[in-house]
């Protein structure tokens, strides 16, 4: 198979929590608004939750964010970074993050 | 040093993504509304959000109600579970889920 | 239904990657080393990777020696210990890590 | 801030496991091995364990080859693919993952 041929998905959601590694301070506030920040420029859609961060769009263009995200926290001093990812993609319909919430809401008011 | 007499710790939050693996249905709404109510019973503080559910407690319990929440999908007949998990604890001072996402906004708010 | 009295599962395997955060050094590996110790003790089957470490089986005793790892960093003075894990559980037959990792070599020699 | 100027890491490793879901089968050692041949073609350095995958190399390409992995695995019939990644960048020095377990190797000898 020719595998250079082949192209990285049209659509993903990645849900990511960055870490800061060796900055001395366990506070990771600062890092985290300047991830929003980067984020926010890219007009991806994205949900900040307490656990991390949902972005929605190309999976070229989610990765490339949240590669940028790391070189921005490099440059607040930070040596190492360290991400957990989760990355979903389906090819049968669009679903948003909005619409799966609602979904599962919906079940559980049904069986109530 | 004796690992036995070690405890695991006092609080700690989870933030967990579980996938049913070999169902046959794409959708994973109705597994997932199985596993929040698992979670609401234990009477632990959770939030649910697009990619996971954030549960907050002592760290028996959060991985007795994930394990349950394991033992339940498989009870709908799903043969392999897969559950993609975030756990953070801190000794210095106890943070709630919104008190972490209220930092990061208000740093946001203050370099407007 | 009675969530009380659902169990969790009796066999699981657990891949875990702990970072300490705030400790002002870059380097990992003595918390890392820490870690070993611990789940050596637990007299449960474990390998070390360079992203984590697999751990094999009953999920409660599986958690709590995860949860004693977190303790242990704590103690060697990490104020904040942040985990990534990735556990599953499956009912239809016991596959061990070396299994598994056999079957997709065996695919791959297959294919060739 | 101008953060279209801004560029990925040069040097990462991720370490993934990639699930498709709603395929009707339990095994996912078919897929694993596809997502083998794309990573080999892909020409970076990799690992496989039981529990994912490790590939090192320029953020981009890292990304990418993942995306391709999920492109692939898509192709095979499953209508979701859903993986979990640690990503992991340093500025201060270049560490393969061989010498990341040996550092913590040479530790455990030492407290011996």
């Amino acid at each position: 198979m020719d595998y250079s041929s082949i192209n990285t998905p049209p659509a993903c959601y990645a849900d990511f929590c960055l870490v800061p590694v060796g900055t001395g301070t366990t506070s990771v506030a600062a890092e985290v608004a300047e991830v929003q920040k980067v984020v926010k420029a890219s007009g991806l859609k994205y949900t900040m939750h307490s656990a991390g961060t949902t972005v929605e769009g190309p999976w070229d263009e989610v990765m490339t964010v949240i590669g940028k995200a790391h070189t921005i926290v490099h440059q607040t001093g930070a040596v190492r970074v360290q991400t957990s990812m989760r990355v979903g993609t389906r090819t049968d319909k669009k679903q948003t993050a909005e619409d799966k919430v609602k979904r599962v809401q919906d079940l559980l008011e049904e069986s109530k």
